[in-house]
């Protein structure tokens, strides 16, 4: 039959196609494609700076807040290239976060008042660090609409962990660690009574508060402990964002404010507004706070309890000299300190200047108790004249501020001008402007916010995109706009939209200190990180009933899922576990069934699990919704709900076409050619350095489990052979066929890495 | 006071900033970044050809399915940059898309069995047609998991229906456009009972079914019209993917499909799985159904309804001559008709060849009876070699195919052997070839699946990554490579990571077709597409109170929430409805309430509306969650929920600041200053030719609204001044400064839009 011989031919590896003239390739010049495309040569030599060539690497990993998506957005410097949206606060389907029971656990640990938040405000990221500098471990980000904290392990990009703040009502300052991600620092912004309860805003300065929590963190269990958190009572001024000190000003945070006028608005009572009151006076408030000594103090028994939670009150902050407060330019975003700890800068949206602040004046105010007066709420004020080592003018709108490799520089970004200014904040002169576009909200450095910047390149998060892209509908895509500041004049290298979300910080790693997993161990709790229970291996799947419910322990691989039919009982539970028996990189399996809302993405070695109740009778197609292998289509099943009191026929299954011995044979002749070419690749493999190479192991590891069903299938075809019976004896040699494509598959993958990797003959 | 007289100077537009030396730019040769980065030549030419400057346009907008993430992904062509995840069959925050009642309401249309599904498997997106090309209108999109269709509005990006299938428990193969969009095709996948119910596998041949769904598209209406929608009942073959007939085959459809042999897996039973029986007999079925002929005997009334849905019985279909099969490529996948409509193309995923068909043939066959039999339904076969005009070798598993500019030159992706391969239909020559990474699913070729495909690029839909970018963990992105077929030979241009989802089909239009909005109408209902009656004006916002109910008619504005103080009682069921006044491109207001699980996206001129019940007495703030200004987290208020029987303090509110007489004139005086620069910016507006800018012009409108409220601003601080209330003069003068800030901001937007745009001075 032609088909036959052609799938033959095919599987020896010879040419297909003979090309007539397809080496002589027609060529264009540079030249050319620049008058084409209108390019200049700055235009090439961005192009040139950012494009990444197939199978080529960005150096940089930029992690960035998702906004109101409720996710992170994760993407490559200098490509842009987004490569992943990490599910966090919002349930996402593609990596069945928030489908599987395993991460609906996680997201029901950030249910507020019992109630399930299916979105998340995310606003600022954070890399676990040591030493003060990014470690590449875990990645922490905050949901500011309802406060809450998220830990994502960057050994696999999941979200293990959301803990909603014990005292807050938002949250938009977190987060930020401490050098060694002894704690990670979540600052409030809408004051409200820190008891949950209501207070009318006619008590406002009396009962509402702000406040700065602490979280511990648990580096080994690679979670935040809320048992050994402590929290910052706060006067009720808008608390926003944080940094922690490191070298000398180690063991303090830094949290800057806006309304610190205490305004309440109300328009609607004839009242001026918020931003009216909010902005009326000349300076904020930095808060200054001591957490290694306030540690001390939880550790020592000394710090209360409230609703369970460690609060340490503004009271015993003042007493225990936790707590100071310094003016600051009004209305301010971004509180950074320098790499080496020594200044930290703070500057106004309403302001045109960056005012540097002098740790060690400031250490010198504390320590004479040299305060200017105190607060409403006896908070010790360090002067600005105190404090402040010197102020810069910057442009006008000065928001975030991060720092170059070069000592001293640093980069602002400038909202209401709309550019970034490079400046020194050691000798205050200013070094360069870039204009941007448009109203810029943070911006961000290489590694900026550590004590060691890789400078490199820069990233300006803005705002608003108006005209940058082709226009998609009334609702834009943000536009985040990358700068080389490897030479003294910035440059502008690329706009980047953003589809999905407005980031409003991020931060950049570089990929040799990240080390992902690209498998997980056999039968993989991946929220859990455990073995799971409910994992099953090849040949060991299982069903277990027992009234009103239907258990099953399930297996996928290359293509089909077991089992195959899952017969329920209306009403029943049913709970399907299904572990990705194979180890080749990349080679996930979804799975989905019709209509009950189930989506899991299940990638190598994990076990993934899904529970409903089958509430009304009728057929369901279930099927792999991942594109894994040429019979994906084929990868089905179904789940029968049969009715209550359904009686099971006792029919054989239907036959929808008769095979012959003659199918039997023809297909057995294939098999045994496709045997040829496997044994050829196995020869290839075998014969070089492959065991040097784990991706290919890992490849060698599925084939063999492939070609081990292979034989298995092949003794049942030759059983069914020798009983005579035909259609079995056809239709295991079929599948002993598709086991040996799955096989040859892999082996030529793995020939393929051994080719482009230059592995060496061994024999 | 320093702060106000920064402040001053930065308003008058003096530059901030003296740079020393910044105009000597340091230069850095092509050569040397080459050098630097690795780079060869052909790099550089492809980096050129695909990069975007600054403020460029993207010559075609991809709309690609989303799989599993069940959204419709957009991203511009050459360039790859992702500019929008268009929320579809699941819920996104950014968006709105599933928080806002509007939008809910949208997502409840595709309840399955009164249950809501949060996900989907986007497949395959189309765009409406007319006369066979594409009319940039309308965007349809299925769900194969629960077997749905959406339509997407192409003018604001927005989807506005979401349909379930009556008929069917999966489907793939959706959708396809007729060349009027007369009608929606959408093909079942996995056989089950048309009537929804229970039936044993082991009754599959007689009880299970596929189907075939030519949705009613009412253009003017802009949705689907499931009144007016018919389903051809079909054998239970798995059909899979569809295409409509243009030109000589106008009228037609073509259908293909897989597991003809109809097989029932069962590996847990010892049986050998769908893969093997779903792959034993070399050919499977195209369906060919008479979609003109259908409509007519709908309209004639002589088509039956089951569950209140026109069904085409297969009896039926036989008896009108509406239902042909001819045999096909085993496994195929994609059946794509020629641009002259002559040719259908199909290519099997087990074979090596290209199939081409003629529809002439075809024709013939049917007009002269020429079958070689009947399957098991009565269906009549046309036999391959009556239908067949050619099969071409183009490589092992080819899968989908579309076309170029150049007359009978097409492009088939391969998925086993990894490549492209360029050929000729009419000629049956293979022309090129080009190697991609990795397995390559659909392709796609700019509107080249219309009547007149414009060649140019290509993109690959590979369905892995595997090595070709960063590591992020074991679930990998997709990888979409671009590729230019401007020339006689192929080249690879770009490797595009997928963050968010597998793709599995995409279509490209050149994007002067689509013209969407940037603004709606003021107080629009985006969802059904009319004046909200929940709009609100601006003063004319309030607040409507029921026992147990409270509804909210509020406003949006940079930088405050009206109202700012929402009170309810404990139970109230409460109904905010908050419509944003501005007009200028790109500024939407969000809206999240702490807890509450609401996010709105307000774009300019729409009214969302957010609901829920205040089940827990407490303080709740709510904010703007967009970065829409330099106020932007002063853009809040606060839910309050009074405990049930709470009596109402009778309390003034609390000042947190007191302000004097010299507070007041000091405002006024930087007031004064603003106004002077205004007026500065308004009369370099007027003096050119502003009128013939839309752009400007609604910038001109929101500018001159923010005015308005400046003066009532400052006639409220004169009054308070006059009966010497310092306190609120002070307040209502900042108020004032405020409505100046941001007409000074929008007054500059115009006024660099104007410079940038070559405006005229007319005066």
């Amino acid at each position: 039959m032609r088909l036959i011989n052609r799938l033959k031919a095919v599987l020896l590896l010879t040419a297909i196609c003979t090309l007539a003239g397809s080496s002589a390739a027609w060529t264009q010049t540079l030249q050319e494609v620049m008058q084409e495309r209108g390019l200049t040569e700055k235009d090439v030599l961005a192009a040139a700076k950012t494009y990444i060539p197939t199978g080529g690497r960005d150096e940089y990993l930029c992690f960035s807040s998702g906004g109101q998506s409720g996710q992170v957005i994760v993407y490559g410097i200098p490509s842009m290239r987004i490569l992943k949206y990490i599910g966090v606060f919002t349930p996402e389907p593609w990596q069945g976060y928030g489908f599987d029971d395993e991460s609906k656990a996680v997201l029901a640990g950030g249910r507020i008042d019992g109630k399930d938040i299916t979105f998340g405000d995310s606003h600022h990221p954070a890399i676990s660090e040591t030493d003060g500098d990014y470690d590449g471990k875990f990645l922490f980000i905050n949901d500011k609409a309802n406060p809450r904290v998220a830990v994502i392990d960057l050994k696999d990009f999941e979200t293990k962990q959301i803990v909603p703040n014990p005292f807050f009502q938002s949250d938009h300052g977190g987060c930020f660690a401490t050098p060694n991600t002894e704690y990670v620092m979540e600052g409030s912004q809408y004051p409200a009574p820190l008891d949950g309860e209501f207070a009318p805003l006619e008590e406002f300065n009396e009962k509402y508060r702000g406040g700065l929590t602490y979280w511990k963190f648990d580096r080994e269990a690679g979670r935040l402990d809320p048992e050994q958190t402590f929290t910052f009572e706060l006067p009720p001024y808008s608390q926003d964002l944080s940094d922690a000190g490191k070298g000398p000003s180690y063991g303090w945070g830094f949290t800057n404010s806006f309304c610190s006028e205490r305004y309440v608005g109300g328009i609607e009572r004839g009242r001026p507004p918020f931003e009216a009151g909010c902005s009326s006076k000349d300076t904020d408030f930095m808060h200054v706070t001591n957490w290694v000594k306030a540690a001390e103090l939880v550790a020592a028994g000394k710090v209360g309890k409230v609703k369970g939670h460690y609060l340490i009150s503004i009271a015993q902050a003042i007493a225990e000299d936790l707590l100071f407060l310094i003016p600051e330019p009004k209305s301010p975003h971004g509180c950074d300190v320098s790499p080496d700890g020594a200044s930290i800068i703070v500057a106004g949206k309403l302001d045109s200047h960056a005012w540097v602040y002098s740790f060690v004046k400031i250490k010198a105010a504390i320590d004479g108790r040299n305060f200017e007066g105190y607060d409403a709420y006896g908070i010790p004020i360090i002067s600005l004249e105190a404090a402040l080592d010197k102020s810069v003018s910057v442009g006008l709108g000065p928001l975030h501020t991060q720092f170059d490799s070069e000592d001293g520089v640093c980069y602002t970004s400038i909202y209401v001008d709309s550019q970034i200014t490079k400046w020194n904040y050691k000798t205050g002169k200013v070094l360069d402007t870039l204009p941007i576009h448009y109203n810029v909200g943070h911006l961000m450095t290489m590694e900026g916010d550590t004590k060691n910047p890789d400078g490199k390149f820069l990233v300006a998060l803005n705002k608003l995109a108006i005209d940058r892209f082709d226009p998609v509908g009334p609702l834009h895509p943000q536009n985040h706009q990358l700068i080389d500041i490897s030479h003294p004049t910035m440059t502008l290298l690329y706009d980047m939209p953003l589809p999905l979300g407005e980031p409003h910080y991020a931060v950049s790693i570089k990929m040799d200190k990240l080390d992902p997993l690209v498998r997980y161990k056999s039968g993989w709790d991946s929220r859990q990180e455990k073995r799971s229970e409910f994992r099953a291996r090849a040949g060991r799947e299982r069903t277990d009933r027992q009234p009103g419910k239907v258990e099953v322990f399930g297996t996928l691989i290359r293509s089909h899922i077991t089992p195959e039919i899952i017969e329920v009982t209306e009403g029943d539970k049913v709970l399907i576990h299904l572990t990705n028996l194979e180890r080749a990189e990349d080679e996930v399996h979804g799975f989905s069934i019709s209509g009950q809302n189930i989506q899991l993405s299940v990638e190598p070695g994990k076990t993934a699990s899904a529970s409903f109740v089958a509430d009304k009778a009728g057929v369901y197609p279930y099927y792999c919704t991942e594109f894994c292998s040429a019979l994906h289509l084929e990868m089905e099943g179904y789940l029968l709900v049969q009715p209550k009191g359904y009686q099971a026929v006792t029919a054989e299954m239907q036959q929808g076409v008769a095979y012959s011995k003659e199918d039997y044979l023809t297909q057995v002749a294939t098999n045994e050619a496709t045997q040829e070419v496997i044994d050829q690749v196995v020869a290839f493999i075998t014969s070089h350095n492959y065991q040097e190479f784990p991706t290919v192991l890992a490849l060698v590891e599925d084939a063999t489990d492939q070609l081990g069903f292979a034989a298995e299938a092949k003794q049942k075809a030759e059983t069914a052979a020798t009983g005579n019976d035909w259609q079995n004896a056809m239709l295991w040699a079929n599948q002993w066929w598709q086991y040996q494509v799955k096989t040859a598959d892999l082996g030529l993958r793995a020939k393929t890495f051994l080719e482009e990797s230059g592995a060496k003959k061994i024999k």
